[in-house]
């Protein structure tokens, strides 16, 4: 089969690094053919340092219905990803986005209905879905070897930014260019893993959340939620752009014990009897069930965002199972927007949130916006190393 | 100066071990002279067991009035701490309290007074805080070396609890004879640690408490507390005693840098320049401040209660200061309460809270109980390893 010929719409600082991917031939099986981007001055210098003949696009509508493509990648700014996909379907296009699936879960339900009526591959860019480490607990808590689940926990303020990343573009952490701060941008990849590793969605979400309280920005960059799942189940998510180093680390207890993934090490804290029949049929008062602490080894290769494009590539191909199928963006946004939601309320919130309302506060917050960025240096940001 | 004569109250797990470490000259400058309880069956042959001469009472004002005692030990269930105090106060007698203080801050407060109106040494049985590393903890964050607190995380789910421990006796996890749960007999030392090595208390608390979700008990074994401080900084707490093997954790993150206590290990994640000034100043977009990892010595001997008594004699015999002063036993106990009533009313409360209200909410409780213990084997557990 002829060589899958890619365009990238959104040449900004993850456009770029996915471009390069492309027109370096990283990429098994596909080619870059084509860029679009309205807003990036250096456009053709950047194309004319890539390999190969590529087109430039200024205009979306022409590089959608002009430029010799059979699949996109959209990497523009969120707000725009649901729209595009939908226009990009209806072409015929097989599609790849960034993520988050959009802002609101509102028009990324659209966006679902407008990819399985295309038939044609819908893929995410949760290319933290390539770690083995997180496939490695996937399949151990779905397996059953951790038991019913009691508890999850993720601390994931690792995502340290200072206040000159915020600088470096207009549409960056406000209401109206981005739709909000940690959570759309940096936090979306743990949003989805927490769900996609334990199988579990909250039904019930009580958050709090700082705008601006590191930075001087008008969206969030400080979150604790606490959310409760259909089993009973409780879990705490916090999440930070302020703090440095800062921590990642998952904590899962179930039945049968707990699993901890921090450093790069998946620790199962292993019960050799589940602990529901151990505090059924103990009768010594003082005592608990015994524990293994094991290290579960991690095989595999991180392959990141590269491993997510050839992934959606060969499920182009090949028919391959897409490994973040673009139609699960939703859960990990419909929990950021249940954390806003509940927030904004100041109350807790049950999920499926009411999308509508969600869609009206989150215009109240652009409408009534009077956030002025002092400094904004355009500038394109080295992303080695970001996610 | 000749020994300080001790009387114990309450002559159950904790009260024996307390007693026998009395007798068996573990105390230095101590002795014991007294035990009083009125419950249990075996206290004379308990006492025939122990070195000395021990007299033995079953009613408390007797103990009070009769015995030959300069100072008591109060561990009854927590409901008497405050009466029992005060009337050993009036009688002009040393006191060293088993945590918590009380049930309730209402009679805390009087407790309080008395202590400091009688001009005796009032101690409270904070073991944990004789343990080095939270004292070097303490240190660290006090002296300002941390920088400015921005978050803490207190994950403390390794009280794990049977069936058969709760069944070990008839007051036990009950609102009448314990006014609570984990939150009442397990957590106060997580929670006077809490406050004690950050010297932060929260102002406001919003807190879910989940009553007998693993246990046949009629109160809280399982709560998530979100808090936030005075300056901004936000925390949370959890902790269970249905879970194993549990986990242990406490993270403080500051301005310069985070600490991590975990399995008996102090790691500073120390800044090289502190994060406040870096994001002031840096201009390269995505890059973070310069972290050490630091393994930070312990040195020192847990003492555990032994210290605490030890301690709380010496105060009485060269005035030498409390490690644990009973009047700081309110402060646990008002996050306590605060995490109660936050679940009850199923709002935030700000700190302090309603000690009316509070109380009045407990009362109901009591009142509308309609829970009956299936099972009670009057045992005495073995306390070795426990708090």
């Amino acid at each position: 089969m002829s060589l899958i010929k890619v365009g990238v719409i959104g040449i900004g600082n993850m456009g770029r690094s996915h471009a390069k991917l492309l027109a370096e031939g990283m990429i098994n099986g596909a080619i870059l053919t084509a860029v679009c981007d309205s807003y990036q001055d250096q456009l053709e210098s950047f194309v004319r340092n890539l390999s190969g003949e590529v087109q430039v696009y200024r205009d979306e509508d022409e590089f959608l219905n002009d430029s010799d493509i059979d699949a996109v990648l959209i990497s523009t700014p969120h707000y725009d990803h649901p729209s595009l996909a939908m226009k990009a379907f209806s072409k015929g296009l097989h599609v790849l986005i960034e993520k988050p699936a959009g802002v609101y879960t509102k028009n990324v339900v659209e966006m679902n209905e407008a990819a399985l009526e295309s038939g044609k591959v819908f893929g995410i860019m949760y290319n933290q879905r390539s770690n083995p480490i997180y496939q490695k607990l996937r399949e151990i808590i779905l397996s059953g070897e951790l038991g019913e689940i009691k508890r999850t926990n993720w601390i994931i303020t690792d995502w340290y930014r200072s206040q000159s990343y915020y600088d470096s573009s207009e549409w960056r952490a406000t209401w109206q260019g981005e739709g909000g701060g940690v959570l759309l941008n940096q936090a979306p990849h743990q949003l989805d893993l927490w769900q996609w590793t334990t199988g579990l969605m909250p039904k019930k979400v009580h958050a709090y959340c700082s705008n601006g309280k590191y930075h001087d920005i008008e969206v969030e960059d400080d979150i604790t939620a606490y959310v409760e799942y259909e089993n009973g189940a409780t879990g705490v998510f916090i999440t930070s752009t302020g703090e440095a180093p800062g921590t990642n680390r998952f904590e899962i207890a179930g039945d049968r014990g707990k699993i901890v993934v921090e450093n790069n090490k998946l620790t199962f804290y292993r019960l050799t009897q589940p602990e529901r029949e151990f505090n059924a049929t103990f009768t010594g008062g003082f005592g608990k069930p015994e524990g293994w602490t094991i290290d579960i080894p991690i095989k595999g290769k991180h392959t990141e965002h590269q491993g997510i494009i050839q992934n959606w590539i060969e499920s182009i191909k090949e028919g391959k199972p897409l490994l973040a199928p673009g139609e699960e963006g939703i859960k990990g946004l419909e929990i950021s927007n249940a954390i806003y939601l509940s927030s904004w309320l100041n109350e807790p919130v049950e999920l499926p949130i009411n999308a509508e309302l969600f869609y009206e506060k989150l215009q109240e917050k652009i409408n009534h916006s009077t956030f002025q960025k002092k400094y904004v240096g355009k500038v394109n940001l080295d992303v080695a190393g970001t996610h």
